[in-house]
């Protein structure tokens, strides 16, 4: 094994504490990373405040989204060389035979994708210890090519933040002459802005916070429209063509799809739950209803490489590793702009 | 006024008979119609049952998917000309100057369109009455040119049954290489699977009903699945590009969203009411739930037109208009392959 040091959480406790983990042997198609940042998502903190309902005694060790330096190759290993810039997301590994996975859509593999943290790796059947970590083991398949014209601390946040925007904005073929909303102003809605603007469309921004609309529009909106202000709701009626719902808490569907245009499609980022719809709302107008998540290898390549020749990443917060406690809370307080990212250069890549 | 007769109900009892009803004398855009034969739609059935629950003491006449003759037409006409075989959809008119109007789907019209009957004329605010009846009078822009070469009795349910499948089908692009399913062998159902097949899409027929296999092949279907079987299911999970949900019964989405393909989408015909909706069941798979209904004026002649070319046309049983309550009875108990049609050839044009 390879031993190497990273902040994990045991349950019932949940406080990530910095220890020593150990990742697998380089197998033939394998890279070991060099982890030097890593974005924190809310899932990050989602998974360790429901640490103590989970079965086992698993070690969890956040981190999903991290970019790195490869530092060994396994024999059979041919896209990447040691010394290559890289860059992992939230899936490291999926069944490859199932139509989603030939679709290039991993995300949605049937037989459900091997999460880069709190999964089960499908050949050894260890959990698998995610990115706030000095190094990390992946297939060279789930691994991407970082455009080295970028900061890599704002890079991190695209692997899963930003896949998970790009995703629906290609598949609805966002561009010029199309209307774009996006919902809610975070580490999802700050690059969904960015990415929209920058593929051609018309971006609205929708915030119940009027206090957002400057750095909206700093970041390229052409509009922004307060949910809470009536006026606005009003001339926003079925004038955008495809919104982007981030916002995680549960919130009013039916509001937003009024203002989706004719033909148009409401697409909820991430697992909303159960919910209720008043069908009225999509049949006037013959909107949909959608929703999305994470993102596919193709696609993912494609971001990367499209950010590279615009020039986009994240806004970013970076803190040394050692404050990831500061990040959770900050980040359990809405106190980020737009992403935190955590250098964990500063851990030693092998913990022996 | 212009008197003729109609099957007519006043509440709260209900039950058809025959009436003398008066037309509006044609204003200049307007035609006048011998209606010849007129489709039995759930619709009628459901206005009927819900006829003491309305305000007001109107006169209810139900129809609206009719074809007949126009018998007069106003001064401003330039369409049509007298003898031209016409036929008329459930909208007869709508604001004209809104979003939707503009982009042709003048059955969403945010003023909401002007019902064929159960409605108020736009001008004189007097009541619609439907085309259970020997004579309609209409603006020329929502009447449509009737192909010649087809069966006129079995050309009537297009206008109301067809143009609810069609607007969809052509929405999501149905055609070669995309597979294209049907819940619900009934009045819709039917002329979606012929259209389906008819565009070039592989059509697969969804129904609860073993027995209703041989009928849908014969439409059309390449395939049929009972969503009873579960043998059955599992085939056909993510299989599906565009799913047309013409079931009007409340019944489990969640079932029909599984057998849907990635990217693709559930389209749910006419008003469900409230729904609840696990949205895991869009997130794996991105898919889409859409709903829609009716269908504007450019769509409905497209209809009429590709019907002619590919010699399209519903199943109907035709009954004589004094048979109208035998048609309500067996419509209630799904008693009809697909679709009643009244002739109304029988019913005086003029009342006087």
């Amino acid at each position: 094994m390879r031993s190497t040091t990273g902040y994990g959480a045991l349950r019932p406790e949940g406080q990530l504490t910095l220890r020593t983990i150990e990742r697998r042997e380089l197998r033939p198609d394998d890279l070991a990373v060099r982890v030097t940042y890593c974005g924190v998502c809310f899932t990050d903190l989602s998974a360790l405040r429901t640490l103590s309902d989970r079965g086992g005694d698993d070690l969890l060790v956040p981190g999903h989204e991290f970019v790195g330096e490869v530092v060994a190759a396994g024999t059979d290993v041919t896209r990447f060389r040691v010394g290559d810039q890289v860059a992992v997301g939230n899936i490291v590994d999926s069944c490859g035979a199932c139509a989603m996975c030939r679709a290039g859509q991993e995300n949605f593999c049937v037989q459900f994708p091997t999460l880069t943290y709190g999964g089960r790796d499908r050949h050894d059947g260890t959990p698998t210890l995610g990115g706030f970590s000095g190094e990390y083991v992946v297939r060279e398949s789930f691994a991407y090519h970082r455009p080295e014209n970028l900061d890599p601390a704002a890079v991190a946040p695209l692997l899963c933040a930003g896949v998970t925007v790009w995703e629906p904005l290609r598949r609805w073929c966002a561009g010029p002459g199309m209307t774009v909303g996006v919902a809610g102003l975070g580490g999802l809605g700050h690059l969904a802005v960015r990415l929209a603007k920058a593929l051609g469309a018309r971006v609205v921004l929708l915030t119940r916070t009027p206090g957002k609309s400057a750095d909206a529009r700093k970041l390229g909106a052409d509009d922004v429209v307060v949910t809470t202000d009536e006026h606005d709701l009003a001339r926003a009626v079925s004038s955008i063509d495809l919104l982007i719902d981030t916002i995680s808490a549960p919130h009013d569907l039916g509001q937003l799809l009024r203002l989706v245009a004719l033909d148009g499609t409401l697409c909820s980022l991430g697992y909303l739950g159960p919910i209720s719809l008043e069908t009225m709302d999509l049949l006037v107008g013959r909107k949909s209803l959608a929703s999305a998540g994470s993102g596919g290898r193709p696609s993912t390549q494609e971001l990367l490489d499209f950010c590279g020749e615009h020039g986009i990443t994240a806004d970013v917060e970076v803190l040394p590793s050692a404050q990831v406690a500061t990040a959770m809370r900050r980040l359990a307080a809405n106190d980020v702009r737009y992403r935190f990212v955590l250098d964990l250069s500063d851990l030693p890549a092998s913990g022996a």
